[in-house]
């Protein structure tokens, strides 16, 4: 297992962390406390201008350790369908234009007033095939984040990593590399077959790595997520079981916590994901 | 399927959906309303004493489709091991005193200040192992039931219908009827394994059913739960499962609703439970 304690090379933030936080505010933010790495979601990208966005970054000589997020597949019509496509495929855009590596994709809930999970499961499949090539041809990896079961009815129906894998070799069996998965450890850390799916997913299918804990008591089932060190969840078994599996890429930090971390200023916030990721990462 | 429409008779209900009533009105209630069977929690028992509870039980008429709840295995010490163990086995003689078919039982989570997921896991195994033969002995079913992953950390580490199987099958190999689960749709809809889950478990294994429903937006992750037909969960379907598997016995309602049900009187929540478990189980 790499040695973190001395070295924040590998550490990486997501804009959802820094939430008050425009574009320009996270990359400044970020070069002055010699973090090299950011994951923005399409909000404040969108806001500062895509180009602009990606110009911005380069300047900075930030990586993007990927973008969130895209997906929401289920509709309950095809013009819905068509709808989550296109916007898709603008995510793609939006991602090759700053540079980042991987788009994150979260399959979406059910569509109103449907409780057909097996059907949602299946506009998930076919969605995330026919965006696929697209991806491919603009040089973007897509990786599929499991979200806690707790999101399945409202915003997405794949809740395992073993189900977003069973999806990967449906969609890619030949592991091009193009396809694979966000382990992201508030919703999988429960899960007792992670340690085998994580090594089933193996390196071309590791594509991303996001760090934050649980919390006991948990308050909010969306906003009240944990700094690293704080929770139940151990974090540096995790670390390991996904380096072991050849995973080589940034711990990115995405903490959504409206009662605490989003109160604070985001430099107190960056300095202590520096602190944790060194300490309980 | 069984034709339910015009018939109350496969139905039960938890104590804790009628949180406020003593176990007498509980009875009562039923009488009144033509329910057949209960499934009490232990504080009304044992607040309307053990043997009492019994006869008046009896003296109704009534079925206990199970007896609500042991379990809570992992502890952070031997001491603390074998005072849940302890606790267990009143539980046990509890079920046995008031007629039980089966004592459901809830792994517990992980002890304070641990992050050993898997040493929980086998606290749990263990637990198990040792309560059953006395179990088997009192003449009560052990079922184990999955709790969904967002009570992981603080009540339940075992979390998928899977995992619990898995655990019958390594600690009751040869099937023998004394071991198995209890599915409760609020904990188990969102897995996209439950339907070959149910089927692995088959007759032997099924031996409890518990209904309520997932509300869209869930406003709190303990006492929040919904009336059958209020959310998203296609209990129908899930019903067809298990008696497609073999089971044949009781749907029984089980809510927490602290801004809601809770708050209604005892009388029209049961009626409300009769009507749903015709139209929307």
């Amino acid at each position: 297992m790499r040695d973190l304690t001395k070295d924040s090379s590998l550490l990486a933030i997501n804009s959802a962390t820094v939430k008050s936080w425009t574009l320009e505010e996270l990359v400044e933010g970020c070069v002055r406390a010699g973090i090299t790495a950011i994951a923005p979601w399409r909000d404040i990208v969108q806001a500062a201008g895509v180009q602009k966005a990606g110009n911005m970054i380069r300047a900075a000589g930030l990586t993007v350790s990927c973008y969130c997020r895209a997906g929401l597949f289920p509709a309950a019509d095809e013009a819905g369908r068509r709808a989550a496509l296109d916007d898709n495929r603008r995510a793609v855009d939006e991602a090759a234009a700053i540079g980042a590596r991987s788009v994150v994709l979260i399959a979406g809930g059910l569509p109103k007033d449907s409780k057909d999970l097996a059907g949602a499961h299946q506009q998930v499949h076919d969605g995330i095939a026919e965006l696929l090539p697209y991806a491919r041809e603009a040089g973007v990896l897509l990786a599929i984040e499991p979200l806690h079961p707790m999101y399945a009815a409202d915003r997405a129906c794949v809740n395992t990593l073993e189900q977003a894998l069973d999806l990967c070799d449906a969609i890619d069996p030949e592991r091009s590399g193009a396809l694979g998965v966000a382990v992201d450890a508030y919703h999988v850390w429960w899960d007792p077959k992670l340690e085998a799916q994580i090594r089933r997913a193996g390196r071309e299918r590791l594509l991303a790595f996001h760090v934050c804990d649980w919390l006991v008591p948990t308050r909010d089932l969306l906003n009240d997520r944990g700094m690293m060190g704080d929770g139940v969840i151990d974090l540096p078994q995790l670390r390991g079981w996904v380096e072991d599996a050849g995973f080589d890429g940034y711990s990115e930090v995405e903490i959504f916590s409206a009662e605490n971390w989003w109160k604070r200023d985001g430099g107190e916030v960056l300095d202590t994901c520096i602190e944790r990721h060194r300490t309980a990462v």
